[in-house]
Order: C-alpha cells, then sequence, then structure tokens
C-alpha cells in the first residue's frame, strides 16, 4: 500500500535523518542523485544522553543538552520537507520512562515526529546503513554497533539483515556502572568484561564465528579504537584480538580517564573508551572473533535508506504487517476488507477530524492486522492482537507507531475502557479516539458478506457527528448491521463520536 | 510424556467426573469394562449458579447452594481414587471474578482440584462425551450445547473437533436479561432471539450448514425442547423449525414463567424453556439448520474420556504443548533439554517440598514452551511465552494449569516483581515459588552446550536450601554458568530458596 497523497522523489530532492544517540547526536542531509543519496551536510554532538539516565528517568540536565543540540541541528533543516526528515531515538529513549518529556518538545522543536525505535530495529537500519558502503558480495557478515547504552548485532547478506539482537550494553552505561569516579583499574576492567561477556554468552549460538565470513563494525567507539590501534602501529587497519590487549595495557597504565593521553583518541571519547574496549574484548571472545574491520555506514544513513524506501513505494513496514498476516495465518479477504474500508472512512473524514496521511496508513495496517490475535485465542481475540502489534519485531516501524496500531486494535469490542489511552499523550487523545470510531466501524461491515463493494453508503462528518447515509431499503435488508451499528453508539459516544444514521 | 509415577487404567476401575454448569450440576461415576466407560452412578441437580452471578460476582447464596450440593455428590466419591476424579468448572466460574471463594472450599471438601476451563476447552469436552454417543461414520457434524452462562458450538468429524467456539448465550442469563421478572411476552422473545442472532451472526461463516451434514444437539434445554416437541406430536423426534415455531406460540399463551403448563416439561427447566426457545430459533436461523437431533452425550461424559485418555498415557495437553511449539518455530532441543533437566531437578526433590506428579508434568511442560515467545520478539521473550501460555487456547488444559506454567515461566528471567504470585492462591505460592526457581534453574544450563547429559552434578534440598553439587574442576570449565547461577541467588533468594554450591 503506498503511503498516501505520496509524490515521488525527484533528482536533487533532500532528505534528512537525525540519530538520537546515547552517547551522542547525529544529523545527516543528503541529496538524491542518479537514485542514490550523498550526503551533503552532516553534524555531530556529544550529548550523552545516557548518561543523564537515573533510575529508568532521564534528568532535566540531559533534556536540556539535548534540546539544545536540536535547536543548533534545526538550522540545517529549513531546506528540507518535513515528510523527508526522519528523527530516531535509540536505547537512552527505549530505558528512559519520561521519554516524553524530551521527545514532545523535540518534535516541536524540529516539526516532526520524534520515532523511538525498538533495539532490533535499530540494528535493522544500521545493518542497512552498514551494507550501503559494503562490496556488494556474496558472503554473510556479522555488523557489531557499539552505542553509548545498547550494542546491535546483526548477521546478514548483501542488504538482507538475517538475525538481529540487541543487547543492553554501551560504552556510556559501562562506563558509569563499571568505572565508578573514572577510576581505571583492572579489576574495574574485569568487572565490565565480565558482565558484557556474560551479555554475549547468550547470543553466542546465533552470532558467533560459524555463522558468518567477515565482522564488520560501525559506531564511534569501534572506529575510535581502530584509530588508536592503527597510531599506535598495532595494526595497519581493522581490530583484532592482540590490538585490543595492548590497549587495555595501555589504558591501565592511566589513574583515570581524565589522565588518559593517548595519540589518535578524540577528547570527546576519551572517557568511554576503557569501556568500549572491554565490551569489544568480550566480544571478540565470546564470539570468536579474529578480525574486524569498521565501516563509516552507521544508524543515520540507515535511516536515509530507509526513508528513500519509504517514499519509492518499497515500505519495508509493509512487507512486516504482510509477514504477519502470513506468520499468524489471518484471514487475507477480511484483512484486506477492513483495510479497504477503513481507509475510505478515513479518506472522507481526513480534512475534517485533520489526520495526517502517516494516521491513515496506521489505520489500514491496524486494520489489515486486526484479525492476527485469532492465532492465539478466538475470545476476546482483539486484545491479543493488540498484544502482538504492540510486542512483535516490526521491521520499519517505531515504538510509537506500534503502540498506536496496538490502541487502536484494542478499542474495536467491548467497552471503551477508561484506561485505554493512557499512554497516548494528552494532545493526541481526541484525534485516536476518533481513528478507534472509524476503525470500529470499519470491523462492524466485515460481517455483512454482500458488502464487499466500495462505496455503499456515504459519509459526512461535521465537528464530532459522523453521519451515515444508507441507500433506501438498506435497513430492512441488512436489520443485523443496523443494529449492531446502533449497538456500537454508547462506545462511539465514550470515543467522542456521535454517530447519525439517515 | 506420562503422568509421572501413574500407574494404567484396570478393568473395573472406577473414573469420575462432576461438572459444575451454570444451570446445574451432574456427576457420573463410570466403570472401566473392556476398555470401554460403564455409568455406575449419575446424579443431576439444579444448582442455578449462574443466577448468582451479579455483577462478576457469585452471590454467597448461590456458593452455599453449590458446596451443598458438592457435599451431597462428595458421597458417592468415597470409592474412587482421588486421581481418578476429574471436576470441571464452565461458565459461571469463568465469569466469577471471585471464583476461588467456591473453588477453593469445593476442592477442600471434595479431596480433589477443582478445574475452571476455557470456553473452547468446554467445547472440546462436550464433543468428546457426544462423538462417543454417535455412530463412527465418516461426515461432519454440528454439535451444540446450549447451558446456562454459554452455549457451546464444534465442528468435527469422528472424534476430532475441526472448530470450536463458545458464546455468551445461555437460558439462565437470558432469562434473566431479557425475561424480566419472569414475564413472557412478544417484545421480551424477540429481544432475546435478537440478541442470540446478533451473537451467532458472528460465527456464521466458519459453522453454517455448508459446514457439515448433521446437527446433534447436546444438554438439558434441547433435550428438553425435543421431548416437549414429541409429546405435542409435533415431531417424532428431533427438533425442526416449524416445532420451534409452535412452542414458542404455546409459551406466548402463559403470562409469566411460573404458569407454564405444558406436557413433557420438568419443573426444573420451566423458568428457563423460553429463553432456550428463543436462543435455539435464533441459532437455526443464524446457522441455517433445518433439523438437529440430541444426544445424552454431554460434558460430564466428555470429561470421562479425556481423564481416560490422560490415565492411559494419551494425554491431549501433551499434544497441545507440542503443537505450540510447532506453531511458533520453537528449538525443540533447547525445549527438550530444559524440559528433561528440570524434571531431573524436580524429581530429586519432590518429597521434601511436596511436589505432586501434576506440579511435576505442569514444570516439564513449562520447560518445553518457555521459548515460544521468541516468536513474537526475543527481548522479553518469557513474558511473551508466559502471555500464549495464559493465552492460548490449549486443549486439555484447565485455566489454572495455564495461569500456573505462565506464572513460572513469567519467573523465569531478570528481577522477580513483587506481585509475580499475585493471582495464586496464599497456600499455593511458597510451592510455585520453589518450581520456579527449580525451572530458572535449569533454563540457566542451556547456554552451556556441552551439558546436555544427565546427571551431571547431584541436588540435595533441605527445607529451603537447595545444595547443587558439582564434579571436581566443573566450576573452572564452566565460569560463566557459574557466575550465572551465583547471579540468580538474588532471584532465589526472593523465591525462598536459598542455593547453595558446592
Amino acid at each position: 500500500m503506498a503511503p498516501y497523497r505520496s509524490k515521488p522523489l525527484a533528482e536533487g530532492d533532500l532528505l534528512a535523518a537525525i540519530d538520537l544517540g546515547s552517547n551522542s547526536f547525529h544529523l545527516i542531509v543528503a541529496r538524491v542523485e542518479h537514485g542514490e543519496v550523498r550526503p551533503v551536510h552532516t553534524l555531530a554532538e556529544r550529548v550523552q544522553l545516557g548518561a543523564g539516565l537515573k533510575k529508568s528517568k532521564l534528568d532535566s540536565d540531559a533534556i536540556a543538552r539535548g534540546l539544545a543540540c536540536l535547536a543548533r541541528f534545526g538550522q540545517l533543516l529549513d531546506s528540507v520537507e518535513p515528510r523527508r526528515i526522519r528523527v530516531v531515538g535509540t536505547n537512552a529513549l527505549r530505558q528512559a520512562k519520561n521519554y516524553r518529556s524530551f521527545t514532545e518538545p523535540a518534535a516541536k522543536l524540529l516539526g516532526v515526529p520524534v520515532d523511538v525505535v525498538y533495539g532490533r530495529e535499530e540494528a535493522r537500519l544500521v545493518y542497512l546503513g552498514v551494507a550501503h558502503t559494503l562490496a556488494d558480495d556474496e558472503h554473510s557478515r556479522l555488523v557489531i554497533d557499539i552505542g553509548g547504552g545498547s550494542t546491535e548485532f546483526i548477521v546478514g547478506q548483501r542488504f538482507e539483515p538475517i538475525r538481529l539482537q540487541s543487547l543492553q550494553l554501551g560504552c556510556v552505561s559501562y562506563t558509569q556502572r563499571f568505572f565508578p569516579k573514572g577510576v581505571i583499574s583492572k579489576q574495574h576492567f574485569k568487572n565490565a568484561y565480565d558482565q558484557a561477556r556474560l551479555e554475549v554468552s547468550h547470543i553466542r549460538k546465533q552470532f558467533d564465528a560459524r555463522h558468518w565470513k567477515e565482522c564488520v563494525g560501525s559506531s564511534g567507539t569501534l572506529q575510535a579504537i581502530e584509530a588508536l590501534a592503527k597510531s599506535s602501529g598495532l595494526t595497519s587497519g581493522g581490530i583484532d584480538s592482540a590490538a585490543l590487549k595492548a590497549l587495555r595495557k595501555a589504558l591501565l597504565g592511566f589513574e583515570t580517564m581524565a589522565d588518559i593521553k593517548l595519540e589518535g583518541l578524540s577528547e570527546k571519547r576519551r572517557d568511554v573508551i576503557a569501556a568500549g574496549v572491554a565490551i569489544t574484548q568480550a566480544i571478540f571472545d565470546g564470539l570468536d572473533i579474529d578480525q574486524m574491520r569498521t565501516s563509516s555506514g552507521a544508524l543515520r544513513e540507515g535511516v536515509i535508506y530507509d526513508l528513500m524506501g519509504r517514499l519509492s513505494h518499497e515500505d519495508v513496514r509493509e512487507r512486516s504487517i504482510a509477514a504477519m498476516l502470513q506468520r499468524y495465518k489471518s484471514d487475507e479477504t477480511v484483512a484486506e476488507l477492513v483495510s479497504r474500508r477503513v481507509g475510505y472512512l478515513a479518506e472522507r473524514v481526513q480534512d475534517a477530524w485533520k489526520l495526517s496521511d502517516a494516521n491513515i496508513e496506521l489505520l489500514r495496517w491496524a486494520g489489515r492486522s486486526h484479525e492476527i490475535g485469532i492465532a492465539i485465542a478466538q475470545k476476546h481475540y482483539h486484545r491479543h492482537s493488540a498484544y502482538l502489534l504492540l510486542n512483535s519485531d516490526l521491521p520499519g516501524f517505531s515504538q510509537n507507531e506500534q503502540e498506536i496500531m496496538a490502541t487502536l486494535v484494542k478499542g474495536l469490542q467491548g467497552k471503551i475502557r477508561d484506561d485505554l489511552l493512557e499512554d497516548i499523550p494528552k494532545n493526541e487523545r481526541e484525534k485516536i479516539s476518533r481513528m478507534i470510531a472509524l476503525l470500529r466501524l470499519a470491523v462492524v461491515f466485515k460481517y455483512v458478506e454482500s458488502l464487499v463493494t466500495l462505496p455503499d453508503f456515504s459519509v459526512e462528518v461535521s465537528d464530532n457527528t459522523l453521519t451515515l447515509t444508507f441507500p433506501d431499503g438498506w435497513h430492512d435488508l441488512h436489520p443485523l448491521t443496523t443494529w449492531e451499528i446502533k449497538e456500537s453508539e454508547a462506545a462511539m459516544k465514550k470515543l467522542g463520536v456521535k454517530l447519525k444514521l439517515a
């Protein structure tokens, strides 16, 4: 399904991506040239959002640092169309219970939504970014991206990730946890290494050297380690175990992070390099890696390539929904029927209710997948569908998109519970309620076998009143459906929609 | 997997089943003869548990009525071995939030557990009971069981149910809802019929006449309708639309339920027959049924046959778990490994911790299925596994068994949350905590590739202290596992288990 009313990408168009990492924020603005993208501007700032994460909450200093950085980034975005900008948040925002205290002002500041993505989605995007920097050969590779809060592991071939994993180990969080007060010691190194080794042991069976031919490191941490190894003459490029051991020894020559002076190490990497080396050693040992080369491709490039796909009608989200329908053996006819009908209803009210094209896409996808939960149990299947939409690995979707789809489907049957919209930001609730009302209405018609053609009735909306006008005699022919629509009035009212039949 | 230490059934053995229906309670005691079962005693009492269901709570009168009935039933159970008795609760207990206020004293009174089963499991058992009363021919049949609170629909062939469904419509609940004060009127009939028709419309596509050759009614309601039709000369057996219409007309001749006098209608059916006729008409019209015959087979017989299977090592629960592993493409090697290891651990401590054979079976099944949630997402997969174990249609399992398996798996990783055992009755919590500890321990070893043979260490338990003794040098060979076991100490402590390594 194509994004609604979308215009295709043209030569010279600008795209932009911002990566809100736990260690650094990155901006890339790129231009479409001959169907490829070329960076026009790149910016990086060490915001250390992850360092401001205390008891699963971002502190106000970290939020202020992040917003100040985005205010600067924002100046470069004026020339880019909002729908061609994507802002992606990773581990620090995933972990922060109060992440909206950052994402909401950030979205306002930038004029575009901020998408917090799951770890495996981050891994998919990293792989996409890295794969575009590598030769297009057949052999499988392991890509590793050590971030500030999480590390992503991807085994893939060409542009296709085969296995994705995201572990909770990162150079910022490990520095805080295992190198208290920045003190460097053998014991601190060992603690960090042991914990990382333990984490890595859980993915060993699926990611160790039996599964790939080549290992590629992405991320600032691995590039910094490579630069250090090179400038000390330990390697002529790439990273190996001997170089890591030598680096560890060199680092143990300093008492604290602040004392570290090594050629080739930038000041902004100084505080996290020890944790980075410990994590890298644990990964090398845990996955039997002898040799790693690095790539400059990263999350931000992956986001750009993914955005290109979305804008060129190759939306990976479409594939994810289709795959889920197959996995749970959902009835494709019903799925298509409800998706089309909710799309039809939404188009009719789009202007009056200020639904964005993205809103309508989510409605269609929610409609297509609303029955997947039947695979778990028929009873309360909509709740199971909502559970799957919220919790499944769905490549291409952000957490927020999955939350919205889950909420739409959760509101499909029975009474509307008071806490249904609890997790939706207040300023979005009216819109989401109306979207639920549209989806409920679309679902009512799936039981009417003869109603597969559109349009069979007309829809009008004025403020919160939705008027359905049916042809003469329709109600007599479909008494059950008429009754079911009327039965849904109480729920509609709770959703703030007044339903009128004419 | 065979029930632990189970003895096979022998000629002459007695089996018993109690069906705690929303309208009536039924008892059947049966004897094994030539591999078949023959009823020895049957009892039925009209308890109307469902009539005591107010705002999803059973009132104290209904609970007292039910327990008094069970006290009488109990006298017939003295000669039956407890593990050959099964007590099954249906819709009224499914709906009641305070169902434990009934099931706990009931279990105490009878000396055996009380299993509340899901609607589809009830449907499966009904079909099993009915199928044993029918000719063993090839054609597919629709079996309908109209109960006091729910109605079960099953399309099946021979002894195999193909589609199962349970709808919230029953003769007790509909009497209360649509025939207030027992007044019979055209409008009341219409209201009951319309609502039932609406419910039935949702299953029409999968259950209407295109899907079966023969329709068979089970349950007291349908047998009463058949008896009425027969004694008024409307049919010579079975039920058809004309007979239903005539019965409705006859019933409209009385002002209230109390006034009804019809030949062939027992007094205990009098109050619910009008709702029964309205529901039956809606089902006939909704599913295009012309003709129905009835069967005396019912839930209680199904429970007996199911019990026979369990005791003869043909446990349908085993099949359900295997099917789930396949559906979610779970790694069978890991599943088997963890299942065997938790079984091994549990056997060692069975006597000291008073684990029943049934407890060990649940542990093995939980171990086998603990990774199914990976199909949803790798992150927090144990929570997804728990969700699937709790919410899936798992033929053969009671709600309580599914709850316990889900709790076991939910406690598998990370910290033990304070509310983990919230839904487990207080007197079961110590045991369930210990079972979680055993399962956690078994799962730690799945990451150790070399440890596939049993026994590789010995297990001893004294009170709440669990001592693992490893061969010399083991810890040096498996430092990660040793560490992981030690890392789990905090969780074990919270589970009330003191872990000692020797």
